[in-house]
């Protein structure tokens, strides 16, 4: 496995997660003091999706209004700026807290009470 | 906006991307050692998509195959282990570059040489 690319990818996925939390958070703050313009970006954002990219949408969006687009990458580069340092540790804790659960539900199946095979299937006998 | 919040979703997206990759890992190593258990997967990877999250994902797989979810599972911890400290710094270097690229299209298409109305429309006069 290529862990480089790995975290590459990785990075990109955030990078593309962070824009997608910047228009969330430009929405919301919309909402409050100019919900025409919310209203509109949120149409916007429903036929322009991100699911040819971040970079793709903002293309988009300075077309149609670069103010937004501007604001946008403003709250991006704020969020990437503040995400914590331990984020790794924290992505770390999370699967090894899943795989625990994972492991504990699997556990759980195989020691409960079975019901026999001739409470499952009758017919059978 | 919630930046606790934020840090923590971005967390819990990269530890879902990196199933994603332990997936992918895992199918690349299936496709080598054991074609048909790859295809198997392939298909089951395209019935129980990702978009209920992986925790869903991989417990629907261990019903169906134990040995290959612990495998996903081992592999995703190796991922987490592994993804760089400086995975956040990745994170802001990409977000200043795509905001520089995005600054930089936007000022280069306001300082062309614009085509007149007349080329672009000349039936309007």
């Amino acid at each position: 496995m290529d862990l480089r690319k790995i975290s590459r990818d990785s990075a990109q996925t955030l990078a593309n997660y962070l824009t997608y939390q910047a228009v969330r958070v430009v929405l919301d703050q919309l909402t409050e003091t100019n919900p025409p313009q919310s209203l509109w970006l949120r149409e916007f954002s429903a036929q322009i999706s991100f699911q040819q990219g971040s970079e793709d949408y903002l293309q988009h969006l300075m077309q149609a209004n670069q103010e937004l687009a501007f604001r946008i990458m403003t709250v991006r580069d704020h969020l990437a700026t503040n995400i914590p340092e331990f984020l790794p540790e924290m992505v770390r804790s999370q699967v090894q807290e899943a795989n625990l659960q994972q492991r504990k539900v699997f556990f759980e199946r195989l020691t409960q009470t079975p019901l026999g095979p001739e409470v499952i299937h009758p017919e059978v006998h």
